[in-house]
């Protein structure tokens, strides 16, 4: 069974890196990784947050979140 | 060819963290990964500084410093 891994980002420049270079280097055959863009899918900030996300772009991996660089806090994206 | 990706730590528990959850998850295929542990590599330091990585747990990847929550300042390990 794969691990789940949640990529959180916003769209931007720092996002954008991180998902090109962190989030594509992901061993996707162990992980399931799911790609959510917070500031169109707004429903999913609560999930997000759940996860001790608290800014973008983040990556959740079975469940325990990582702050990666720092693109923009949760709180303004809500 | 596989990119290079270094995985910079120093032994912090955020950064055991980062290593057993991010960089266990890189694709091994298709990434050569070295993991540096700067509190006793002390001469990798300068490598680390020279692609930009301020703190620890940090990834570089293809040269471009990922810094994972925060650890360390690598001004503190000097």
């Amino acid at each position: 069974m794969k691990t789940k891994a949640i990529f959180y980002h916003a769209g931007c420049t720092v996002c954008l890196a991180a998902e090109q270079n962190i989030a594509s280097a992901i061993d996707r055959d162990r992980y399931d990784l799911e790609i959510v863009h917070l500031g169109t899918q707004k429903e999913k900030i609560g999930d997000a947050k759940a996860s001790g996300v608290e800014s973008v772009p983040a990556l959740v991996i079975d469940n325990k979140p990582f702050h990666i660089n720092f693109g923009a806090s949760l709180a303004d994206l809500g």
